[in-house]
């Protein structure tokens, strides 16, 4: 499916005569997003865009501020996003707002966030689009079905929600706090896990035949990754379960593409 | 309620030596917005706040951003909305995109409702932080609660449901196409009706003791209003439902006096 969509993209691109650049800002030296860091570059390089990797090491709020308003206003940059985690006293909505809005393709800045619950054309958080793709892709019934949410992060659940709202379902958000949440979850035609806690969502979270898709990459002892479903529990009772790894992650990378390829045809057009 | 509101309205006005204004542009001639800024005049000269109005006749969508635009920039000015009707081809979007996100008391920027979304310091739009003021004064419980939204407006559904999911409720977004609406909304501890149809939600869609929010205000033959609530038939099985006449609305425009008088402090304190 990743593939489907990183096709998509060559084809787009094959309309540009340049060579579109993501920046990928990189604050903090960590094992786990030099790893992911790779993974991009990789996938871009098979779709004919160019990776630019900025590496920053202990950089100040301000330093990371002014690297990202130095991308954003760079005119051979396309897409600009930052990794996480973030150095100490920094917040992504913070950074974000640093991302010019036409190169933000991994939707960090609050304002495109705004725009996506506005309704308005905007790039959405890669991962919630991702989440949506593969809706798309399955053919998943949305409008008028139980979506529910579990997680209310600014990069994955909110978007999400706000995604799926679009699609017509009726939106349940969860989170931490929701009093009986297999209750709320099983009452879920697709639900949305996206909690970052291994193997948290078990057969009695699950509506027979429900469309589950698993958000969580945590990382295992043994170097792998596994989700937030108890996939062993889930896949008898759900209809579908997206695998971890090889879910929503490959797709999400495939989505940052695409919008960065989106991103410089929308530049380019404009001049 | 509307009451208490503005008296702390008014004592937070008297630490600042100048007189806020709040800028309320009118771009169409309609009695019923007519009549609702009347209303505004009133509220605000009672609390000490100047209300400028700015009437337009048939302007152009770039008139009424060239108007918003000016507002923005008026050192004079620290509250700036925007009244519905909008003319043709203008939406609240685009037209928001033009105040000043500092001067934002309606909350009518995508970057405002981004900020929201977010979690980020910013003023909702007034009907929504209303609708959160109500359940506040009424100390209804919201943390873990199901909270269920009818209507998915960017003016009212939508924040509504993020101020509610900020309060730890567990959120549920309704709208035209959802499939069974009363089995949904009968799940509600809290139910917020913004839908516009005067009498929609009846005793089949209400939890016995659930709190009821009618953000509904519907202008009937007679002059009156009326709610999305048929009031007769829900005001024995919900536990507490806002009236309409007198509940959301009054409160609506305390809100905007407490967000002008805010924003003119920051303001004043940013010199």
């Amino acid at each position: 499916m990743a593939a489907s969509i990183t096709s998509g993209v060559t084809a787009a691109l094959a309309a540009l005569d340049f060579t579109p650049t993501l920046a990928v800002l990189v604050p903090t030296r960590d094992e786990a997003t030099a790893w992911y860091v790779r993974s991009i570059e990789r996938a871009a390089r098979k779709v004919g865009i160019a990776c630019r990797v900025v590496q920053l090491d202990d950089p100040t709020p301000a330093e990371v501020a002014a690297r990202l308003d130095a991308l954003s206003a760079d005119p051979s940059v396309h897409g600009v996003i930052c990794q996480t985690p973030l150095p100490a006293g920094v917040t992504l909505d913070e950074v974000g707002a640093h991302i010019d809005p036409r190169k933000d393709v991994d939707g960090a800045n609050p304002a495109s966030l705004g725009r996506l619950a506005a309704g308005l054309p905007t790039y959405p958080p890669a991962t919630a689009a991702a989440v949506l793709e593969v809706l798309r892709h399955e053919r998943v019934p949305l409008e008028g079905a139980h979506a529910v949410v579990v997680g209310r992060s600014t990069v994955v659940g909110k978007p999400a929600a706000l995604l799926l709202l679009e699609e017509n379902a009726t939106v349940t958000v969860c989170h931490s706090r929701t009093a009986d949440l297999a209750a709320v979850t099983s009452s879920a035609d697709v639900l949305v896990v996206a909690v970052g806690r291994p193997g948290f969502v078990g057969a009695e979270h699950v509506k027979p035949g429900a469309f589950v898709v698993d958000v969580g990459t945590n990382p295992t002892p043994d170097g792998s990754l596994v989700g937030d479903v108890d996939h062993a529990a889930v896949a008898p009772v759900a209809g579908r379960l997206t695998p971890v790894p090889g879910g929503v992650g490959p797709v999400t990378t495939a989505m940052l593409l695409r919008h960065t390829a989106n991103a410089a045809q929308v530049i380019a057009a404009d001049g």
